[in-house]
């Protein structure tokens, strides 16, 4: 078909219609995304941007706090730029021993288990808590990292509607071998909560075990951030694991794994994420570290991040948007499609606020999205400001969805 | 059979038999460990340990390098200690874009693009780059990010011999949609190279792609350390993509993916390690920027870290031990069994000498080693006094394996 074929043929090897370039075929993929308005496009940041900062995950304002950075530095200069190796060699310090010790503590898990992403700690923990004969259930609106750990076990897998604890005890009924129940505990894209008693009275009943991934909990939710699983006395509790990140309340990177020591032990022996990759850089560990210790001190960050969050959602709700209660620091608000989304958050970013924006593969429902993040270190004046400058951007179809919702 | 079932029965949901603990299964897994003497312990170092490091893959000497991680504590310092969010949000800063700048250009590639972690930079350059209707094609030795990254795929996978572009062009042969050839540069466990030429060769031949793993190969291999793919003339060339890691030569932490323009866009808008990951931290960024601007200026690193590697092969052969030719930095020694070497590991670093210990699962052919890794700032006295801990601590059956290879 391709004058590529003569070419190949010569070669003896081949007489098929596949092009020569052997990347030919993301030009047609390109050109469906331009088409679709779902093109994305890096835009780096300066380090000191005037915008006000509504689209990050830094919920605690912590990622640029002197004591974290100062932290992170000195964890740089005395223990080096990288780990060197995998933590199972030379890539665990003393520093993450500490780290580990002190969220395990501060979140209520017997033990914990630092990864270099959260992405990693959620591979880990899907892939190494589900036998060969397992059964997982997972909730469709799960994190990509969940999703890939589901792909990634050796499992037998059947994804639940959202929320929806009746229909895992369904999932989990009469499956004869070991399962794992899997969650966010507050959903990534509309920033809802897991509800995790149901989800875990379905698996004491079923003997399942519970994996939640307290991702955009952590910091946020609970007495002084401890997390959705402590709020609701999971913390702790057999059966139950949390994964949390330090990339977002902590203000770092990395993520790390909770749970009862044999379970750790298990995936320090056998998480192919812990084994076979390079442990997190000392930096990342120090910050972590010492915004963990801060928001000890200054547990009122949780709450005051929680007030933001709904601050903000009364502002864009009392402005005629679509936007759902959020359960912790994550809302999102309506946009008719994903042109107007990406115009909308333009706008908005013209006007010196930085909001996300979310549009399909990044949202389970093909629905576009304006992402928007509370942060505790707002003040009530900035929330209102974000809020004047959201509603004024917003596209006439975002109100008319508002309408039709209601 | 067991008294849980009873539990559950009274649940009326379950009438199986799971055992209560819902981790329950994992007791006897550790017990298998324990017998098979594979228990894996996490033993954090100090800051200021005495030992000389043969078991990191630090191999340029950078990690801790002065000029190096104090442009870690700075990217820190100015930039935060983490990213805030995933590249399309707000994780992508002026630094990344320099890095990514930078490495493209050194590595002679039109560009670039960083992750969190070179895990991730193979999982994402394996899913995105095979399309649905794709063969991929990879060597039995590959990486487990590698692994990984093909089982993720949603694509027809075959895995060959390793290091056999024959075997590679016989399962290309025939395949009419789109396929791609992925591959260690450097094995990670034997240190033995890819025959890149004749795996270009063989995809031309077909048309298919190749993508080369050099997480081993940057800073070490081709001209001032540019990598296996532009020693062997196959940097920038069309259809050829190489992942790294900052993790190992450059001292920080992170992965990077290196390729044509459209291939950087692909991923850009599909890769899921790269839309659903937190951005790498600055400090690794700053970390890793730093220490390749300091190997473009002193070049001569990357050719001490192949003497560094000869003078130990030469050594540890010279003794009796088990060791091929190390194509690059990391060599291995073998061992009779997982708890020798795991006896001699421990009396190694009794006498000063860290050494790496690869067991199962982390070998792929069962066999146990000890595992060295070169590194540019040894001289040629601690060459010889690890060499000398390493034979003198050698078990018995160590050098029995020598006259059976002989
Ligand atoms: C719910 C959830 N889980 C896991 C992750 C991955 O964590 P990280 O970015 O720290 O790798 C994220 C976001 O990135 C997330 O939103
Ligand atoms: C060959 C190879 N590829 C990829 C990786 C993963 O890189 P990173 O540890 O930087 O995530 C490693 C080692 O960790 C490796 O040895």
């Amino acid at each position: 078909m391709t004058p590529a074929a003569d070419h190949r043929s010569a070669s003896g090897a081949r007489t098929g219609a596949a092009p020569a370039d052997p990347f030919g075929w993301l030009t047609a993929r390109a050109e469906v995304r331009r088409r679709a308005g779902l093109v994305r496009v890096l835009r780096p940041r300066a380090a000191d941007s005037a915008h006000l900062d509504l689209a990050g995950n830094d919920y605690l304002g912590l990622a640029r706090h002197p004591e974290v950075t100062r932290a992170a530095a000195d964890a740089a200069l005395r223990w080096g730029a990288g780990s060197t190796g995998s933590r199972l060699v030379t890539g665990s310090t003393e520093l993450h021993a500490r780290l580990e010790a002190e969220l395990a503590e501060f979140c209520g898990f017997e033990a914990a288990l630092v990864f270099a992403t959260g992405y990693a700690a959620n591979l880990a923990a899907v892939t190494a808590l589900s036998g060969p004969d397992a059964l997982i259930v997972s909730d469709e609106a799960n994190h990509a990292s969940l999703i890939d750990g589901c792909r990634l076990a050796r499992a037998r897998r059947l994804v639940v509607p959202h929320r929806d604890p009746e229909a895992v005890g369904k999932a989990l009924d009469g499956h004869p071998g070991s399962a794992l129940v899997v969650t966010d505990s507050v959903f990534s894209v509309d920033g809802d909560a897991a509800p995790l008693a149901g989800l875990a009275e379905v698996c004491r009943t079923a003997g399942a075990a519970l994996l939640v991934d307290d991702a955009h909990g952590l910091g946020v939710l609970g007495a002084g951030g401890r997390g959705l699983p402590a709020s609701v006395g999971l913390a702790g509790a057999p059966g139950v694991v949390a994964t949390v990140t330090l990339s977002k309340a902590l203000g770092a990177q990395g993520g790390a794994v909770l749970g009862p020591a044999p379970v750790i032990e298990h995936l320090v022996n056998s998480a192919r994420t812990f084994i076979f990759d390079t442990g997190l850089a000392p930096a990342a560990v120090g910050g972590a570290l010492a915004a963990l210790r801060l928001l000890r001190r200054e547990p009122e960050r949780a709450e005051r991040a929680r007030q933001v969050a709904s601050l903000l959602h009364h502002g864009v709700t009392a402005a005629g948007l679509v936007s759902a209660r959020p359960d912790a620091c994550v809302l999102s608000v309506r946009a008719p499609c994903p042109e107007s989304a990406v115009r909308w958050a333009a706008d908005c970013r013209v006007a010196g606020v930085a909001v996300g924006c979310f549009r399909p593969p990044s949202v389970p429902d093909g629905i576009s999205r304006l992402r928007l993040s509370a942060r505790a270190d707002l003040t009530d004046r900035e929330v209102a400001r974000a809020v004047d400058v959201i509603a004024g951007a917003a596209p006439e179809g975002a109100k008319a969805l508002a309408s039709k919702a209601g």
